[in-house]
């Protein structure tokens, strides 16, 4: 994506509608112009820009901005996506299994919802691939923000069973106990290993793989024969595990997929946003 | 300008900065893309985008947004261009005499600066057309809010004296007491009648034109005949003043040039901006 884009058409006038992403630093952010042309693709005029936020100043901009009637609501990033739950006074399933927040909107009541999309890019990815959830079996390696955003996800679209791993094995407590709680009928076990075999999808949710030294988050050759292997990592865009499965003869699924999928619900849910 | 609009080249990333306008309601404002156009053709990556805020919310709503560190600044419209010298930390000399606000900043130190376009782009509109101000005479009509900023940006400009006129008399008072402070050069002169005889340039500042059955807020052959006649309604872009002063062999000078002359003086104070 270059920084200069062309757009044919465009909606900017006194009826445009604000989506904001919050984050400390923000430049880094690539979703402004893609899900700005996504929603006005959609015929929604609004407009996503970047709000340089600290975490000491969240609180009282975000008092400040819920008082613009034209705000469509807020899309947070690192290091917000916790502070935010705060920020909302109510949560879905999703957002309370992922114990974090990406965005937020007014509700038809005046209150604030907060809900997670992050999972929901991974998991659109793998099923606009062909790739069935519902009843199926899945590995996650990792489960910090990402990787608890998208065990959610994948509880949300009726996941049976969840294999999770993360070398802070403390977290994976927290992340069962709150896939229990919202998603009672998934199945979570904790591994203390990284063990990929006798699953349906086998996903990297770790860092792992951005640096071309990095070991791999799983071993290819436990896989079955039948698993699909799934990357968060963005940068590359094929890292070393999916090559490598690849050449495995495994299906594989491309971090730059969750972007790409994520535009789509996140625009449908600043659509149904309550201005005034 | 239509609602949707083209632009060939649109910077909008993690590093646009953000101008917002500010106003109660704010659907009606026509700055957002031919102010975002200016912007972009500066090559200053900036938006605006309206922010539709409520009197009662303004200050809370102030001091959230001016934590978000690229914010470049705010535009205020009705009802809040009086408020928003509340919200600043210092005025220039224009705005202290327009005794309004309708663009503020963030300075180096941190301080918030507040400002007033709102006669700049009258006073351009005039000298893009060949129309001298320094050491010139004006008459004008009406000292509302559009009124005081034109005489602040005229005695900002250069003007030697000010005949005013406002059916509301005490306000003329406020108004040639501000100017004097800010302006002691400036020889300003209430009158009791509108009589915009022996002046340079005769300007309505009133409202009076916007209908077709309005009177006229100054007599036509009362003017000398070398005088200019400059006009702040945008709406028709000919009014009958004009006509008629044209119609008289007189020069003239339309309201919409003065949105149109107000958009590189803005861009630039936004330009200027700390940010963080």
């Amino acid at each position: 994506m270059s920084e200069n884009s062309r757009l044919n058409l465009w909606m900017l006038n006194g009826k445009t509608r604000i989506v904001g992403v919050v984050g400390d630093p923000v430049e880094q952010v690539r979703s402004p112009l893609p899900l700005s042309e996504m929603m006005q693709r959609r015929a929604f005029n609004a407009i996503q820009l970047p709000f340089h936020v600290t975490p000491q100043d969240l609180r009282t901009f975000a008092e400040g901005v819920k008082r613009v009637g034209n705000l469509a609501g807020l899309v947070f990033t690192v290091p917000h996506k916790i502070a935010a739950m705060d920020l909302v006074d109510r949560l879905t399933p999703v957002a309370e299994a992922a114990g974090s927040v990406n965005a937020i909107r007014r509700e038809a009541d005046g209150l604030w919802l907060g809900d997670n999309f992050d999972g929901a890019g991974f998991v659109s990815g793998l099923q606009a691939e062909g790739h069935q959830i519902e009843g199926r079996s899945a590995f996650v390696a990792g489960v910090g923000g990402a990787g608890t955003a998208v065990c959610a996800a994948l509880a949300q679209a009726g996941i049976s069973s969840l294999r999770i791993y993360d070398i802070a094995e403390a977290r994976t407590k927290g992340v069962k106990e709150r896939l229990g709680r919202h998603f009672p009928s998934v199945n979570v076990e904790i591994l203390r290993l990284p063990d990929p075999s006798a699953v349906d999808i086998a996903i990297n949710a770790t860092a792992l793989g951005m640096g071309s030294e990095d070991p791999l988050p799983f071993g290819v050759e436990e896989l079955s024969a039948h698993t699909v292997v799934a990357e968060v990592v963005m940068k590359p865009p094929v890292t070393r595990l999916l090559r490598l499965a690849e050449e495995a003869g495994h299906r594989v699924c491309k971090g730059e997929n969750v972007m790409l999928h994520q535009l789509k619900p996140t625009a449908q849910f600043f659509e149904a946003a309550s201005t005034f």
